[in-house]
């Protein structure tokens, strides 16, 4: 999905570390308030760098999230908005696997 | 080779943060003046979270580096050892491929 790729929809919050056959790594920084565009992931690893609290909304689905930094999680595939809730900044790292 | 695991040889520096059949994510830490044991790693992503340097030893080859905080890079399959040669504390992550 090219043109819902996320370093397209929010250029501002998405910065690419690092790209090969195998990955491609980007870094997520956003501050309270802000919002994303619908933007699609592959499957990837989360890694929080930030506490944080944000609202995903997945289709019809709006789930609240509360998470800590130093945390690694597994992001299925998806298409998403996420909204940051909380009063601090949200910084993630994203290790797209390319399948 | 699972007698070389990290989590194997220096328990007290490698800590699994999360695994599933695609993925295996280490958090490493060390302090200055601190060495490794001979380990292996799969082909794996490297996430640097503090500035560091330290000598790397590949079979006969020895290399040192001085690597920044925030930094992504490939990290080919290898067994090596390492070394914290600098001042600061060691602070990265591994996720590792399961290929």
């Amino acid at each position: 999905m090219p043109d819902l790729d996320p370093t397209l929809t929010d250029p501002d919050k998405y910065k690419v570390l690092f790209e090969n056959d195998r990955v491609r790594v980007l870094d997520f920084r956003d501050t309270p308030g802000a919002k994303t565009k619908p933007h699609h992931h592959p499957n990837s690893v989360l890694l929080t760098l930030s506490d944080f609290q944000r609202r995903l909304t997945v289709g019809d689905n709006v789930r609240d999230v509360t998470v800590e930094a130093g945390k690694a999680q597994w992001s299925p595939e998806q298409v998403h908005t996420g909204e940051n809730i909380g009063t601090t900044d949200t910084h993630v790292v994203f290790v797209e696997l390319k399948d």
